[in-house]
Order: structure tokens, then sequence, then C-alpha cells
């Protein structure tokens, strides 16, 4: 996919399909989370299956969080010599318990960084996507 | 850095030394914030100095965010065919405003993915730093 920034602005706001795009083909990304104010991000592996981002992670106090509070923010981005981008999603996180719903999160085929045999499946609703891609070096440094 | 994992144990908690190494020999990391509930997490490039982290970024909502709620999560991860690793920091972010704290901030050689004329410095104090190390496809996939 290209990108064409007007006028050789260093930044561009991308669509909403080249987000997906972009989210569709990496596997890494991190999730925020908040819960009683307190505020966490964890790096997880993650896939996109009908709309949704689908994660798989041990349990812990990831989804701790998200079970107290279901907003959270999730972030993947990608970074070469001198272009960069990154997708931001907003959503509400669900740990999946009925089988059904596992098995739509299965076909995602998400894997997790370190299997176990007490993986849970969350599936994160996209309330909101946005994302930059970015001409690294495009300006000169600031002389301050 | 060499990284012994106890009994081929697909992850290892890295001590705060390591974690420190980590985040210095990095230049790329995302912060997690949470305003008035709303959690956001935003992509940004860091440097390490005299113990604290340095960002270096055009004001906007992530910084609007840093004011309300100084409490941030901070996230740096790095990702190799068979390893990956991942430190997160506990901190309280602030907005420097004063000259002999850009003055020290400037020292940490922090450049922002864009550069703008209206840069913000912003240093994170560290009131807790942890890490992981992962040996990835070390466990076999989980039949499930």
């Amino acid at each position: 996919m290209r990108y064409e920034h007007d006028n050789d602005s260093p930044v561009l706001h991308l669509t909403d399909e080249q987000c997906w795009e972009l989210l569709t083909h990496s596997a890494h990304g991190r999730i925020a989370t908040a819960a009683a104010g307190i505020i966490d991000i964890v790096p997880v592996n993650y896939a996109v299956h009908n709309g949704h981002v689908f994660l798989r992670t041990a349990p812990g106090n990831k989804l701790a969080a998200m079970t107290v509070n279901h907003s959270v923010a999730f972030e993947a981005d990608g970074i070469l010599s001198d272009e960069a981008w990154s997708v931001v999603v907003h959503g509400t996180a669900t740990v999946l318990e009925h089988e059904d719903e596992i098995a739509e999160a299965r076909q995602s085929g998400v894997t997790p960084w370190i299997p176990t045999l007490k993986d849970a499946w969350i599936r994160i609703k996209v309330d909101r996507i946005a994302g930059r891609h970015f001409l690294l070096g495009v300006q000169p440094e600031v002389v301050d």
C-alpha cells in the first residue's frame, strides 16, 4: 500500500480501511487498561477476524484489569528506516466464556507468545480506529 | 546481554538492571494515559537519562491527558524471530516548563518522530520497572 502525503507533510492520517489493512497484516501489539485508576500496558499477540481484535493470553493482571474496566486501548505499529505507522483502537474488551465465541476466536488464528494450558481468549469490540503514517526525517531537526 | 532461562522456561523475569539496559538501548515505545476514564495509548520516541525517561512531542491529546492524570504506563519491546523482550515502566509524567529541567531533558538526546516548532518535553519519573524476556516457540502449541 502506498501512502500519499500532502505536500510532503511528515504525518498522514490514515483512513479506516488503511488502518484495518495494517492491523490485519501485523501480529504484535500492546493493550492498555485502567482498573481502579491503575494504568497498565502489556504486549500481546493478536489477530483480526470479523472486524474484531482477538487476543489469547495467560490469565493475570491484564485479564483482571479488563474485567474491572472493559474499556481498553490497543496499539500496533511498524517502524522502518524512513517511515513508520501506528494504529490505535479504542474499544471494549470481553473475556470469552461461551464455546461459540471461543470457536470464533480460534478462527482468527491468533497465537500467544507463550502457549499455556490456561489460555484465555479476549475479544476487543472496536469502537474507534485511527492511524497515522510518518515519513521520518522529512523535516530537519529544529534548532533550539 | 545473555538471558538465562531456568529449565528452558519460556519466560524470564528480568532484573531492574536488565530492564534499564534494554530501555537504554532502544528508542521507541508507547505511553498509556487515562484522563477522565479515557484510556489512550500513543507511540513515542524516548531516551533514558539520569534514571528518567524523556519524551519530546507535539502538544495534543496525549499531553492533555498527562496533565489531568499524571500517572502513566510506558512500554518498549523488541521482537526477533526466536526471542522477544518487553519492559514496562509505571511512573509519573511531568510536562517540563523550567529551563533547567528542559536543559536536562535535552541532554537525553531524545528526538521526536516528527520535529515541530512546538515540541513539548515530558519527563517520566519511574516508580516501578519490570520486564520479561521470552523464548518464542519453546513450547509446542497447545492442542485444544
